[in-house]
C-alpha cells in the first residue's frame, strides 16, 4: 500500500478515530432540543422558497451576490433591529457557514501570530482553541455574576497601552455568555464601548445565544449602542433553529465587511438553508423562539433539580437567565479534566473547565448542556455523573439523600 | 468614525466593491443551465428527507458524524462505482462544502510554503490561485488533444527526482478537463499511475465535470485503477444539480481521509443540501444527468455555430466531448486579458487565458462557459464579443459573412 506519511508536514496528527455515535448522556456541544425543531414549518418554508427561486441554484450564490441570499439578509436585518436594537440593512450583513466561519474570517482579516486580543476569562472553547492555533496572545478579563468586569477591562487596556500594545479586538459574548450564561448590564455595555473607543480597539461581539432568554427580552447589543463602526457583530441560527444547518451572519460596517467578503473564498455558503430560513423567519421565528425558551427553561430547571438532588451543596452555580448551559463548580479535590475522561468512558459526556476558561481554578468547573437530552436523560445522566464523581474523588458523599 | 485600517496586517486589500449583479452576457464561472435544475423533484426530495430526519438538525451533523449525512455518502459511493468504476463505501467518503473546501482541506494537509506540486499546464483557475497563495512551486505538464502528456510527466518526475524533490501530488483533472475539455485515454491513465507510484507521489484527481459527457460514458477514474491508496479523489454536485448548493466530496483511504476529517473544523457542512441530494439521487440522478448532457451539447453547438459565424477561421478550438466550457484560441495580436477587460466593461464576461493556464501563449486563449446563458444570449454575446475584439484589435475582419 502507498504510505502517505513521508509526505506529511512535521507534526501532522494521526488519522481520526472512526466516529461511533453520540454518548448515552450527552451534555457537551451546542445541541438543541429535538422536539422544538419546527420541522413542518421548515418543510413548508423550503418548499415555497424552492418553488419561487429554485432555478437560481444554477448560479453560484443564486442571484444574490457574495453577501448571501438577499431575502435572508433582509430578515436578519429586521431581526437584529427588533431583538438587538441594531439599525442596519441587508447590505451590511454577510451570511456565513455557521458563526464558526464568521470567527475564522474575522480572525483571518485581523490577526497574525504574535498579535494580542482581549477575551473574557471564561469563554467559548472554539474561540480559545482557534486563537491558540493562530499563535495569538490572549489577555483574559475576569467575570463576575454580571459578566465582564469593567474595572478589570480598564486596567487591562491601560496596561497594554503602557506596553505599546493595541489589542486587535475585545472578544465579548455579552448577551447570554458562554459558558457562564450572564447578560452584561446596560451600564457596563456603555462603559465597554467607551473604553474600547478611547483605546482604538474594535469590539468583536458574538451573540450566538442572545435570542435564548427566559424573559424574552435583552439589553441592546453593543453594536446597537455604537454608531462609529467600532463593533463587529456575529450571530447564528444554530441555537434557535438547528446547529446542523450552519447558518451564521456578520454585521459590520463596509470597511470591515467588504474585506471579509473578499476573504470568503468558498464561492458562497450553501443556499438551501438560507432559502428555508428566509421563508420561515418572518412568519414563525418570534413565536418559535418564545416556545424554545419555555422548553429550555424547563430543562434547565430539571437539570438544576437533578444537580441539587445528586450533588447537593458540594457544587456551586448561578442559575443562568438564558442559553443552553449550566456552568458548575465542583468541590475541592475534584479535577474536571479527569472527571470528564472517566465519565466519558461510561457514556456521560461533559466539557471540562480548562477547555472553556483561562481562570486559575478552571479545572474545578464543568459545562453541562441541558438543551438536547430528554428530561429523563438529564436526570439519569446527572445522577450517573455524581456517582462517577464519588467513585473517583469521594465526593459528593450524599446523593439523593443517601450517603454513599 | 472608527478607522480599522491601522489594525490591519500589511498588504490587506481594500474592501470589495458592492456587487451589482451578473453581466448581461455571462460566459464566466461554472454556472449551469437554469432550466435543467430539477426543481420539482428536489422539492419532493427535501420534503421527504425533512419529514423523516428533520428533528436530527438539533445536533451538529445530525446523527451521521463528521463524514457527513450517511444516506448521501451511501449514494455517492454507489454513484462512484457505477459512473467511475470506483469500489468504495460510505465510510471512505467525506462530504464537503463544495469541492473548493475539498481542495482547501487536501492542500492544508499536504502543503507548506516552498513545497512542489505537479499540475496540468492549463488548469482550473481556482487551483492555480490557491497554490500561488500558499507559496507552492507549481511544475506544469503540457497537454495535447488527449490531455496530459505522459512523456512530459515522466521527464518532469525524473527531473524533480534528480533535484531530490518529491512533489506533494500530481493534480489531475482527467475526465473532462477544465478548461480544455479533454478526457484522458485509458492507456495514459495506467501510465500516469505507474509513474506516480514509481516516484511515490500521490495523485489528486478532481472530477467535478466527469458526469457531463455527450457519450454518457467515460473511462474508469484513476482511483478506480489503483488499489494502493495512491489516489485522492474529489467530486461535486455543483455541475449536475447546482453550484449554489455547495456539496462536494472526497474519496480516499483512511490514512488520508481520517486526517482530512480532523482538519475540517467547521462543525460539519450544512445538511439540508445533503439530505435533499441523498433523497433525490437514487431515483432521479441518472436520468437527470443524461438530460443535462443533451441540453449542454446543444448549447455547445450553438456556441460553436456562433463562434464560427462571428470569428470564422481566425480562432482555433477543439470541440470538447463534455463539460460546460469552450477553450478558444484567439488570433495573433489579440491579448485576452485586455479583451476580457474591454468586453467586461460592455457586459460580456469571459475568462482570460492567463487565469486558467501557465502555458507560454496563455494570453491568446479565453474560456467561455456555454451552460448558463440561453441560446439567444450565447449567439448575441459571441457576436458582441467578436465586435469588441474587432474594435480593439482589428480582428476578426469578417463577422457573419460581412467585412467590418
Amino acid at each position: 500500500m502507498f504510505d502517505v506519511s513521508p509526505l506529511l508536514p512535521e507534526g501532522t496528527p494521526a488519522p481520526s478515530a472512526r466516529w461511533s455515535g453520540f454518548p448515552d448522556y450527552n451534555f457537551v456541544g451546542g445541541h438543541i432540543d429535538r422536539a422544538t425543531v419546527p420541522v413542518d414549518d421548515l418543510r413548508a418554508a423550503v418548499d415555497r422558497a424552492l418553488a419561487r427561486d429554485g432555478h437560481d441554484i444554477a448560479t453560484y450564490r443564486m442571484q444574490s451576490g457574495p453577501l448571501g441570499y438577499t431575502p435572508l439578509r433582509t430578515f436578519v436585518a429586521d431581526k437584529l433591529k427588533r431583538y438587538a436594537g441594531i439599525e442596519t440593512t441587508a447590505e451590511d450583513i454577510l451570511l456565513t457557514s455557521g458563526s464558526l466561519q464568521a470567527i475564522d474570517l474575522i480572525n483571518k482579516l485581523l490577526l497574525r501570530p504574535g498579535d494580542t486580543v482581549i477575551v473574557e476569562e471564561s469563554n467559548y472553547g472554539g474561540t480559545l482553541s482557534k486563537l491558540r492555533a493562530l499563535g495569538v496572545n490572549m489577555v483574559p478579563v475576569p467575570l463576575d455574576a454580571e459578566g465582564m468586569r469593567m474595572d478589570a477591562l480598564e486596567t487591562t487596556l491601560d496596561d497594554l497601552a503602557a506596553q505599546g500594545i493595541t489589542p486587535k479586538y475585545i472578544f465579548a459574548i455579552v448577551t447570554v455568555h458562554n459558558p457562564t450564561g450572564t447578560i452584561l448590564p446596560l451600564d457596563r455595555r456603555h462603559r465597554l464601548l467607551e473604553l474600547a473607543k478611547n483605546h482604538g480597539v474594535p469590539v468583536f461581539e458574538d451573540e450566538c445565544y442572545s435570542d435564548l432568554t427566559w424573559a424574552n427580552t435583552r439589553p441592546p447589543a453593543l453594536r446597537a449602542l455604537d454608531d462609529s463602526g467600532l463593533v463587529i457583530h456575529i450571530g447564528s441560527f444554530s441555537k434557535t433553529v438547528g446547529p446542523a444547518l450552519r447558518v451564521g451572519y456578520i454585521n459590520a460596517d463596509w470597511p470591515v465587511l467588504g474585506r471579509l467578503v473578499a476573504l470568503k473564498t468558498d464561492a458562497g455558503s450553501p443556499v438551501l438553508e438560507q432559502m428555508m430560513l428566509a421563508e420561515y423567519g418572518p412568519a414563525h421565528f418570534d413565536a418559535h423562539v418564545r416556545h424554545c425558551n419555555a422548553v429550555l427553561e424547563s430543562k434547565l430547571d430539571a437539570m438544576i433539580d437533578a444537580v441539587n438532588e445528586h450533588f447537593g451543596t458540594t457544587v456551586e452555580f448561578t442559575r443562568p437567565p438564558g442559553g443552553i448551559f449550566l456552568w458548575l463548580k465542583l468541590p475541592e479535590g475534584v479535577t474536571t479534566p479527569r472527571l470528564a475522561e472517566v465519565a466519558g468512558q461510561q457514556g456521560v459526556a461533559v466539557n471540562p473547565g480548562p477547555d472553556w476558561s483561562l481562570q486559575y481554578d478552571a479545572d474545578r468547573w464543568i459545562r453541562l448542556c441541558f438543551a438536547n437530552p430528554p428530561v429523563e436523560t438529564i436526570r439519569d445522566g446527572v445522577a450517573k455523573l455524581a456517582a462517577i464523581c464519588h467513585d473517583e474523588f469521594g465526593v459528593p458523599e450524599i446523593s439523593g439523600n443517601v450517603r454513599r
